[in-house]
């Protein structure tokens, strides 16, 4: 990746953000700045897309509340602005969130960049797009980055941060510090995937899903059921890698593999499975011992323990079988 | 499948459990039924069982007392029986929680069956077999079902209920209402599927994270934080197609199936993914109607926003940007 051209303000003096798209995710990233005390200023061309998001801020903000406003945080630090020009005028971040669709993206971001102040970082919410892909019609293509949150992005803290092959190097490591002021959690990451990590995890979820209604092997209701009730208590705290290296036992990720590893081959999920050669196993194998960090598997069952009533306990569930 | 035999007791008066296999699954299963005031005895051919199988309950116990512990429950109603015949004489259900085999599991199965008393029901933990292929070597296959555990079973309220095609209806429902009064949430299926539900969703999970690092392109501590920081803490209480449903704003399922649709054919994770004909779409959508049962997108919306917030608030995330 080439070096950059200086950014116009370090992270940490970032006061006005310009928010492109008030749709769903675009609308939650402005309820998350303004509740982070920035200025915010969005744009969307629908007519209706002021009232909207105006509703969905507001219907944000007693959530926003609970999680502690920054100082001088207000729903009042919105601004509308008639034009997309406008609207990044004075902008020290651009955060895009147009819908889902390349040819849409790519003129969208060409545009932003010729608008946008030179060295500002303009981030893409995409869920999937590789900036490469996007980055195509962009005069200066240095400073666009992927800035990739869940819904609602006012809660969710996860933002994935990724460069296309055009892309900074200091405009990714800026995104990424900006982010992680902005209170989010970050994962960089030093490659592009479509999906990018997490949409990929949850895509494949998604698809045997799909596969499982579309064959009458299960019900909505019954899928739904199934996470909630059950691996998804613990993936709030506890990633798939760490959660199956306790199910190995006191012999961890290892044992899982050496035991469980012969069922990759069962006829689960319509998702081929990779060879689980020694190189697959051994990096399965040190990645969980890395995330352990020096726990003992005593400590970590305790920990999943305490974390599993804790989220019991916090969604209404202890004491009764069903919420 | 054929009517039934009568079960020696109603699942009401079910006083003696007998567990059989006392690993993480086996002991887990232990320690969720002491702690609801049955008495237990188990069986494990280990030299060392009844050592790491009292060690397990005593870990487990300080959590199990945060739960609520039923009247009369203790670690001391926990017997271990020298023989597998004498672990069944009495009781009056049996789980079986033997190492993943399908060999092993048909040749226990039998044994078990010919030791306990005629009706009494005998639950398989496998995590993937249908008991249609386990049950083939057992005289009276009828009462044999799968009670399928998560781990870890005293905490993870999943169960799934499913027989094979010898076992009686009478004794899947025995089962299911079993379970129910020991304090689990129970998935009953009406047709085998191997990998049952939960488990072919998680794998399709596993296997696309075992992709990514036998690629290189993704650490497992970028997947662990990436469903932790993201759609895991979602997934505590609002299951994925749910989840989804609210992604698509207020027009839901049908606008998020119409609108991301298409992404179901761009080359995120390895499963190749279904057709979304006019049949699955509108499946999909009718099933999260029936899921929401009345509530509004802005109830879901709010109620989802509150889970998230408690589940933060919970695992001590509140206020910081990181665990």
């Amino acid at each position: 990746m080439p070096e950059t051209t200086p950014a116009p303000c370090a992270p940490e003096d970032v006061r006005r953000i310009a928010c492109i798209g008030a749709g769903v995710i675009g609308g939650g990233w402005v309820a998350h700045f303004l509740a982070r005390g920035y200025g915010v200023t969005a744009w969307d061309p629908a007519a209706d897309a002021e009232e909207k998001l105006r509703r969905l801020v507001a219907a944000a903000w007693p959530a926003l509340e609970q999680t502690g406003l920054a100082e001088g945080a207000s729903p009042d630090r919105l601004t509308l602005a008639p034009t997309l020009a406008g609207a990044v005028a004075d902008a020290d971040f651009v955060q895009e969130s147009a819908p889902e669709n390349l040819e849409l993206k790519r003129s969208l971001l060409a545009e932003l960049a010729a608008a946008t102040r030179p060295g500002v970082v303009i981030a893409s919410s995409t869920s999937g797009y590789p900036m490469t892909d996007m980055q195509t019609a962009v005069e200066g293509p240095g400073r666009l980055v992927v800035g990739h949150p869940f819904n609602p992005p006012y809660l969710i803290p996860l933002v994935e941060v990724v460069g296309g092959e055009r892309t900074d190097r200091d405009a990714v490591a800026w995104a990424s510090r900006f982010y992680d002021l902005a209170g989010k959690s970050v994962i960089t990451m030093d490659r592009e995937l479509p999906g990018f990590i997490a949409n990929r995890l949850q895509e494949a979820l998604w698809r045997e899903a799909l596969h499982m209604v579309a064959n009458g092997e299960a019900s909505v209701g019954d899928i739904d059921a199934s996470i909630t009730e059950g691996p998804g208590l613990r993936w709030a705290f506890m990633g798939p890698c760490l959660t199956f290296a306790l199910a190995g036992g006191e012999g961890g990720m290892a044992h899982m593999l050496d035991h469980f590893g012969p069922s990759l081959k069962s006829p689960w999920t319509r998702l081929a499975a990779p060879e689980l050669d020694r190189e697959l196993r051994d990096a399965m194998v040190d990645g969980c011992a890395e995330a352990a960090d020096g726990r003992t598997y005593a400590d970590l069952v305790a920990e999943r323990d305490q974390g599993v009533i804790d989220v019991l306990r916090a969604t209404g569930r202890l004491g009764s079988t069903r919420r």
